[in-house]
């Protein structure tokens, strides 16, 4: 089949676009970038997944970590590829494609990109960097419209999200802070797999989960009574 | 991040590669496209995925559902793309770079490649065809050294067939005959899944899928005794 020359070949480059998902214990976030740009004249201002394209001596992979690590710093994160996005139609905007060639120095066409997903805890030690980027975290459902496709890039990693903490439901645990209380966690679930849990039902779950492992901590200063604090262990998930 | 200028830009190609999957009873198969090569002087036959630069007027998608209509005659077949390979690696062997650069008549770099999974019945009808383009079932246990990374594709789309049936479970049928033996189903469960199921057990899960519909017919002309055949109503998989 690769001998159909009739047509001629797409010059495509490639880029990664990374969505890094954090949780601040009531919503997910999700980590984006500012982008300033003109267009007939106009400046406007809106956002985008952080991304870049690939350069030679890199693999998608890598390209992927180091988006990540020159945002926030963070290595040996485990980031998951979950779909490659060639449409056309992604570069049919020409407010984004020209803010690219502008970017760039260099003519765009066609720009197939392959999403990654992180999942990362929001602390202030990773934060620290970003305004360098001119990157903040946002929360999932006040995300407004972003450049190119990137909000169904989003859509699209958030349900790849839910589907595979299915299978590793340790990952969900990256989300969340060393300690947590079972009211963030249960929140954690309702979030990421997009409905409510009753607390009762969920504490019995809980305790059927042997590497969650209750601490002799309680929260302090708060107004309500005091809750327990667990922390995860990877160590006995094989228990299972 | 797009600012970066100091390295040049990878100047890749796109391609999908295709793992069309069939189930002949007993085991699962692979359609794989023999490629005859020369290399320092000498020719040489092994295989390939099926596979195809995309081309200007064409996405990702509908790529792939071009190289598995011109192979098979099949349309309307659901085909879902598993992961993107992009690592440099994947033309470090010179015959395969040789190949393709005689196939294309032009220099080739790297070529990213996207792959897809497609879960088929293998009929006489469907491989009427093959013979045209070099193409022939190969039953999974007996895949030799595959053109590029194919081995490593094969693999991983193997491992993403036996996730995502878990979450879709009827999409097992579309590698089934119309009407199938209990034999029939356990036997593609096994190799699905990696795994031996006792034939009792298995009876009675199924029995639990309402979807799963008993016939009155049994098989003809067996030596054993004649087994029921069943059939698979997807209208019905919502009432699980």
């Amino acid at each position: 089949m690769e001998k159909r020359q009739s047509q001629p070949l797409a010059n495509n480059h490639i880029s990664v676009d990374c969505v890094v998902v954090g949780f601040d214990g009531e919503q997910l976030k999700v980590l984006l970038v500012k982008r300033v740009g003109e267009e007939q004249g106009e400046v406007f201002h809106d956002m985008k997944l952080p991304g870049s394209l690939i350069y030679e001596d890199e693999d998608l992979d890598e390209a992927a970590r180091r988006v990540l690590r020159e945002l926030t710093g963070l290595k040996n994160i485990d980031m998951r590829q979950f779909k490659a996005y060639g449409s056309r139609n992604r570069t049919s905007n020409p407010k984004d494609v020209h803010w690219l060639e502008r970017a760039m120095q260099m003519r765009v066409e066609r720009i197939v990109t392959v999403g990654y997903v992180a999942l990362v805890k929001i602390d202030r030690k990773l934060s620290q960097g970003l305004d360098d980027y001119q990157a903040c975290w946002v929360a999932v459902p006040e995300v407004k419209q972003l450049a190119f496709d990137h909000n169904q890039i989003l859509a699209d990693a958030l349900s790849f999200i839910s589907r595979f903490c299915t299978y590793e439901p340790s990952r969900l645990f990256d989300l969340l802070p060393r300690k947590f209380t079972a009211a963030q966690l249960r929140t954690l679930y309702e979030v990421v797999y997009g409905r409510r849990m009753d607390a009762r039902n969920f504490h019995k779950r809980m305790a059927q989960m042997p590497y969650i492992v209750p601490l002799d901590e309680y929260e302090q200063g708060v107004s309500h009574r005091a809750a327990r604090y667990y922390r995860f262990d990877k160590k006995l998930v094989g228990s299972v």
